[in-house]
C-alpha cells in the first residue's frame, strides 16, 4: 500500500475550533503532508474568508471538509481513535503515547481501516467525554516553560509523523544510496604522491615523520573520496609540486 | 547533559524573511520545543509589531533576537551547520538527511559546540553560496503535489524533532563520538588560504573556476576537520606555498 492510500486513511477532527484562521492553517498543514479528510465540529465560523485565507490554496481540503454537529458523527466509519492532549494525562488511565509510536500504529490501522485524531478547543481540549471516546492519547513534547503549541502547529507535527511513519512502512526496501567511492588503491597512490610532495616542500621531514601521514590516513579515510574528488586533489598536488 | 542544554546550543538562522509575522511564528515554534537562539541576517523588517503578534508571548526570542548582514557573521562559533532544502538535492553532492536523522547528528554535536539550521526565503530558499556553507542538507518530506510548508512550519518540525533526539539521546547517555571539531570560521579561513594556494599554483583559474571550491567544500565538509587536522592541512599549505 502507498503512503498515499495509507494516508488517505486518517482523518483529521477539529472540535470547536474558535479562530476560522487556525483551521485553514490546519488544512494547509494536512496537505503539505498529503493528509486531505478534515472534519470539522460546531466550528466557531466556517466557511470563512480567514479559514481561506490562512489555508494558503489548500483550499480543496477546505471545500471537502465535513461539517457536523458532533463528535460521535464525526467518528462514523473510523476503527481507531487517537486523542490529542497537551497535558501528559499520566494520573489518567489512558495509555498516552508520543507522537512517534502513535504513528505506528495509526499507520498500521489505517491498512485495514479509518483512523480519527481528536484535536480540541483552543484553550481547553477535549472534555472528559471526548477523550472516553479515544482508544489512545497522544502528547507531543514541548518545552514545560512554554508549551503554547498553536492548534495548526500541533496538526502538523502529528501530520508529518503519520507521513514519515507511512513512509517507512512503505521502503524498508530503500536501495541505500550506494555513492561510488575511490578504490583503495587510488587512494594508496593519492597518500604516496601527498608524502612525496610533502617531502619536496620541506613539510615532511622523513627522518622525524611524527604520524603526520597516519593523521591524513585518518582524516582521508573518514570522507570516502569519490574518484572525480580524488581526481582533484591530484591535480592539486601537481600544481602545488611545480610550482617555481 | 539535560535536554535543555542541547537545545540552548541550537542556532536557528531565517535569511532575508520577507513576512515579519513569520519570524514571530518561528519564534514560538522554536520557544514550544525549548529552543532560544535566533539570528535574523537582513530581514526585511525587524523589529515588527507583526513578529510581536505572531509570536504568542515568545518575545523574549525576538528580544534576543541577534540581526546580522550576513550568513557567515550567522555562523560564528557554530561547528556543524545544517541548511534546509525544499527540493531533493539528489543531482548534487550534499549528503541530504531527513528530518529524524539529522537531529540526531545535530544532538550529538551541540555537546561540543555550537550548530547552526539555516532557512532561507520564503520564495527561493538558500543560494548556491549559502548551499556551499552546509556539511549538510536536510529535507523534510512532504506531499510531492503540495509542498507548500510554511517557515514557521519547517522550523516547527526541526525543532520538535531536535526536541525528540536530545531527550532520546539523554536517556542514552551515548558519550560515544565527542571529537572536538573545526569551528566554521576556521574552516572559512582555510578554503581561503586554500583558494589563494590555487590560484599561485595557477591550479585554479579564477576566470574559469569550474566549481572546484564548491567541491572541495563538500569534501571536507563532509569529513569534519578537528581542530589539530585543520593545523596540518593549513600547515601543509604554507609549506607548499613556501616551495621554490
Amino acid at each position: 500500500m502507498s503512503a498515499r492510500n495509507t494516508l488517505a486513511n486518517i482523518r483529521i477532527v477539529l472540535i470547536q475550533t474558535s479562530h476560522p484562521g487556525n483551521i485553514g492553517s490546519a488544512a494547509r498543514a494536512m496537505k503539505t503532508m498529503g493528509l486531505s479528510e478534515l472534519y470539522l465540529v460546531k466550528p466557531k465560523s466556517f466557511p470563512d474568508e480567514q479559514a481561506v485565507t490562512m489555508s494558503s490554496n489548500a483550499t480543496d481540503i477546505l471545500e471537502n471538509a465535513t461539517v457536523v454537529d458532533s463528535v460521535q458523527d464525526a467518528l462514523a466509519g473510523c476503527h481507531l481513535v487517537v486523542g490529542t492532549s497537551a497535558r501528559h494525562e499520566r494520573t489518567l488511565a489512558w495509555e498516552v503515547l508520543e507522537p512517534r509510536e502513535c504513528s505506528q500504529k495509526i499507520t498500521k490501522q489505517t491498512k485495514t481501516g479509518g483512523v480519527a485524531i481528536l484535536f480540541g478547543r483552543e484553550n481547553s481540549g477535549l472534555t472528559n467525554d471526548e477523550l472516553a471516546l479515544c482508544h489512545y492519547l497522544v502528547h507531543i513534547p514541548t518545552n514545560p516553560d512554554y508549551s503554547s503549541l498553536n492548534l495548526a502547529s500541533a496538526v502538523q507535527i502529528l501530520s508529518y509523523e503519520c507521513r514519515v511513519a507511512s513512509e517507512t512502512g512503505d521502503s524498508q526496501t530503500k536501495a541505500d544510496e550506494t555513492e561510488e567511492v575511490a578504490t583503495a588503491d587510488a587512494m594508496e597512490g593519492y597518500y604516496k604522491h601527498l608524502e612525496t610532495a610533502m617531502i619536496e616542500s620541506k613539510f615532511l621531514d622523513p627522518e622525524t615523520p611524527k604520524h603526520l601521514m597516519t593523521r591524513l590516513r585518518r582524516l582521508y579515510g573518514r570522507v570516502k573520496v569519490t574518484p572525480s574528488e580524488l581526481n582533484i586533489l591530484r591535480g592539486m598536488l601537481v600544481a602545488f609540486q611545480k610550482k617555481k
